[in-house]
């Protein structure tokens, strides 16, 4: 398929380019090609363009083409427990709400609740999530089933899962589809006994791969594994050596300088999760801090059950605005940069270099924004206006690999949204019909 | 006009009252009923209802019919600064980007730009607004000629306005139509020498009218109200009679014990405008503290130069969060009370207990809510869906008195959305022509 966008504003998102006017060609999954109006009007000029042959051209009417947002972590499936259990303290959530409820979920639970997680990430401008959740075949059979792309890590603890599980999935999962991919990774510290975690940092070791995990969400994770290791949760996993070869670490609110220091040694990026943070009260990261440190950042919303939706928009915004809260400093990070951390940032965490922007031969994952809404007008400064203002109900279109799976309401994903919504509110009630 | 909503669900949010299925009707500008299915019945069975004469009726289609949101502080025209200056410190801003462009607006400007938030509060479902800006006769000629309900308050201070402006502006705009009216109000404590403020207070002592104003929103603020006064802004304004009959204080972030025993005494309500706290750093007011002391607490967007939308629903679910940041205690605060605060809490703050939840006799102030998008499934709580995964997108209609101004993307306000957009643009074009 040759798609040819036109007529569009076009962010890049490459470091220090501007915004400008042109045109964005797909081939089959590929950008061939980012013009700008001057390299249009050669290309006119040499007989070429007028001459090329599109199956799909797109008037973009002066809106905004920008690669897709990446989510840097997530639960797919958690979507099951929107609203279930809210304005309840963490420990109680979780032991009375979430891990009995999880017991009771089928396959067919799994993959139906993901695709609900699938509508609400392309309906608001995601093209690619990092996801951690029981099963994770499933979930890439949901995600292959609608053309969406995935990366996968296991959340292999003491209950579910096991090493041997996982480097099994890390074989097949990396090999299934192009769309998906599998990390090495385990839930936490707190919950994977020394044992298994040694078993997993000596294969990750010997594959030289990278690991993924929840690091230091709360203040109580931090006390009891240093009351356990006499560390801290970074720098006991890095002292058996889990990030030998780097990995990531989602939330990281409560790390000090040292914790920093071995975060940005052993190239651990950071995914921070502020709308879970902040409803769970466990806190605001040190963004500004791990920025200053050079630690990679990128951003997710962690599932449905914390948050309590799957909307990158809000998630950027309180990444915003709670490091100038923190700071105490409405000037300690600028939109740009925040906007950049859902989209490099996550594509050099979750290894998706190849979508972390719009150029030549990168994937064409990309969403097209509406620039003539209310809430975007005027135009002072279009990424502040994404940032600060913005919304997924600006969204107009999402692109995954060259497939157009969402445009103006309706998705393209083999099954209609009705559907899916249905069949969620049956399972739903079937999985709490003893509450 | 008699129009019957049918097939609704309900939240009436009158307290204590549970959502169910039935119908509203109205007629004109009132709320005639609200039937809840049995008593539909009962009502069919005598054959009053196939007799009744509608001009419309609406198929809810099992969606959540709930009163409209209002805005309790907000700065209408202020959309023309949106994203013009941020990620910089709050003097900055106010001095270098705030001020001296103001002063190139004119009336048509003000005028226009109050039509463009007008679009953002209807798609959002925003049914009434509690503005303070320069030429309040000019807001209010936007809102009358959107069907718009609006609330105005004067924003004098040292520098624009006068107090017998005021005073005239209260006569005349609490007389002029249905949708407007007027409160005593100024800027803030730091931009009103005490001589006016004196004046205005000795004013709204003999007209016994409550008074409303920026307070407490920055430590700055509070630490030189001390050094000039030796008394906090709460407690100087206090001193001076300003809040012998109620009223309001927008902000609020900066009260100590003393000042929340006051704001109780005076019946002032706090107006908390989290977007705003945060992106300028000032801090996340003490909302647990007000509501356990008693205090009327409403929800405002403040003006687009500091938010940078006029969206609710953003408001409405960083009141609930940052209030459990705040106090570390993620059960400190519930779904259900912080959407009364959007709608019961701005309204009595604002003087419109006429629209302040559905039932008989209240003005026909309400929104029609999708519950059939990704994000609002399953529904295990309908009000925690709303705050935590809700959104302006998930608006289908929002009516004020009677008339339907917004559905479905569509605007009846007498005037294009897109020709307010293209005007705007161009406005602001000519507006910071010299930058």
């Amino acid at each position: 398929m040759n798609i040819r966008f036109y007529n569009a504003r076009i962010y890049t998102m490459e470091p220090g380019r501007e915004i400008f006017h042109g045109e964005v060609w797909i081939k089959d999954d590929r950008i061939a090609q980012v013009a700008e109006d001057a390299l249009l009007q050669k290309l006119y000029a040499e007989h070429f363009l007028p001459n090329l042959h599109w199956d799909l051209e797109i008037d973009c009417k002066d809106d905004l083409l920008m690669p897709g947002l990446k989510n840097g972590h997530t639960h797919s499936p958690m979507t099951f427990l929107r609203s279930l259990a809210d304005d309840k303290p963490l420990q109680d959530w979780l032991h009375t709400d979430v891990f009995p409820n999880e017991e009771k979920l089928t396959p067919d639970d799994i993959y139906d609740f993901a695709r609900l997680a699938i509508l609400e990430y392309l309906s608001g401008g995601t093209t690619s999530i990092f996801d951690m959740y029981i099963n994770p075949p499933v979930v890439a059979q949901a995600c292959m089933d609608s053309g969406f792309r995935c990366v996968l890590t296991s959340g292999l603890n003491d209950f579910t899962s096991s090493v041997d599980q996982t480097l099994r999935e890390f074989e097949t999962l990396n090999h299934i589809n192009p769309l998906i991919s599998y990390r090495l990774g385990f839930h936490a510290e707190y919950t994977t006994s020394p044992d298994r975690l040694k078993a997993l940092a000596d294969a990750a070791g010997s594959m030289k791969a990278p690991v993924y995990t929840h690091l230091a969400e709360t203040k109580k994770e931090v006390e009891e594994c240093r009351e356990r290791y006499g560390m801290s949760p970074v720098a006991y996993l890095n002292s058996i050596g889990m990030f030998d070869y780097g990995g990531g670490g989602f939330h990281c609110v409560h790390v000090d300088e040292e914790d920093i220091r071995i975060l940005k040694d052993r190239k651990v990026s950071v995914i921070t999760n502020p709308a879970s943070n902040c409803k769970l009260a466990s806190g605001i990261a040190p963004i500004k801090a791990f920025l200053d440190a050079g630690v990679n950042v990128g951003i997710g919303t962690d599932g449905a059950a914390s948050n309590n939706c799957l909307d990158m928009w809000r998630e950027i915004y309180l990444t915003a605005v709670l490091a100038k809260l923190r700071e105490e400093d409405a000037a300690c990070i600028g939109a740009d940069r925040v906007l950049s951390m859902a989209v490099s940032g996550n594509a050099k965490a979750m290894g998706l270099e190849s979508a972390d922007c719009l150029s030549q031969g990168k994937l064409a994952d990309l969403i097209l924004v509406d620039l003539k809404a209310p809430n975007m007008v005027p135009e002072h400064h279009i990424p502040k206006n994404l940032v600060y203002a913005g919304s997924r109900e600006n969204v107009r279109l999402t692109m995954i690999g060259g497939r157009i799976l969402y445009k103006d309401g309706e998705f393209f994903i083999g099954e209609s949204a009705d559907s899916i919504l249905q069949k969620c509110e049956i399972r739903a009630k079937r999985i709490f019909a003893s509450l």
